[in-house]
């Protein structure tokens, strides 16, 4: 028997529910010191070793001068072609989420983190392929912007496996995902 | 010197930041069985002694069957005229934020609970007037609805009072709200 590779969301969001304003910008996020142990990140980038992202958070992530390790793998989901030119380490990938999430799940490995953004999360979350959620809630709001969860009503119940406080205000929400419609 | 008598915003939000579907349906929330204590509401309640709300907020409390305590004198924002028929107690306001929340912390009692909704609130910290935020975020993703902000771009700085979990996996976080720019 294979151990469970779970998918993470492992992500940050304004209290009011935001992960970027709607151009993108995340300044309210990034202009925070970041503390010692970085809110438990490096921590949780030992217990993954697969990365998957939407093609918008790839493209901002390489703005922001992200580097991309070719041991541990970054898979893409775009549904236009693939850049001609790609980093060591990353493939681009459009095909259904269900059979993807299977493959992935049938090699041994360490669990895996679905970055976003909202499109993604909530095309995994219809696909029934999210583990867990860990979301990082800033104390801040920003009032509108890309939410966590990309807008259609849906009813997800999640089962709360910790809190965690830091000193600068954020508190960190561990759920894990349970039994959910995807209408209301 | 006079008390400050702090304007409260207490409220359920979904974990997505919702605190309503969009038809102002709470049924993800009501459905859930209270647990003794109520969430911290009944001590909650002693501390304040004014309720200030909008008018869909105050037409739903009515359909839901709330009542309204003469002892306790509820304000009704509305731009509209009110309507004929109002219960003791309960008093229909349409002017400016700022002239209102200056007189009625002239008057010494307790604190003030806002109870929303998203369109109050923000045109009640667009006004400098609410002091801190009790966020009680319910475990459960319902993907769309009335947002706990209405949204316009803002940054608005909230320091962490304290973060409250409870055994059915809600998790109560108390913000006081620190300087903000309208703009982001």
């Amino acid at each position: 028997m294979t151990n469970h590779r779970k998918i993470i969301v492992h992500i940050a969001a304004s209290a009011d529910g935001y992960i970027a304003r709607s151009d993108g910008d995340i300044e309210w996020l990034t202009s925070r010191p970041a503390p010692k142990g970085f809110y438990g990140m490096n921590a949780f980038m030992k217990t993954i070793d697969t990365l998957v992202m939407g093609r918008l958070t790839y493209e901002a992530g390489l703005r922001l001068g992200g580097r991309f390790d070719p041991k541990r793998p970054t898979f893409v989901f775009s549904r236009g072609a693939p850049p001609a030119d790609v980093p060591a380490g990353v493939e681009f990938v459009s095909g259904e989420i269900g059979p993807f999430v299977e493959q992935l799940r049938e090699r041994p490995g360490k669990d895996i983190w679905l970055m976003g953004g909202g499109d993604l999360i909530v095309s995994f979350l219809d696909a029934q392929a999210i583990d867990e959620f860990v979301v990082s809630v800033v104390p801040v709001f920003i009032g509108d912007g890309i939410p966590l969860i990309a807008r259609r009503p849906r009813l997800t119940h999640l089962s709360l496996q910790s809190v965690e406080r830091f000193d600068d205000g954020m508190v960190q929400l561990h759920y894990e995902v349970q039994n959910q419609s995807r209408s209301r």
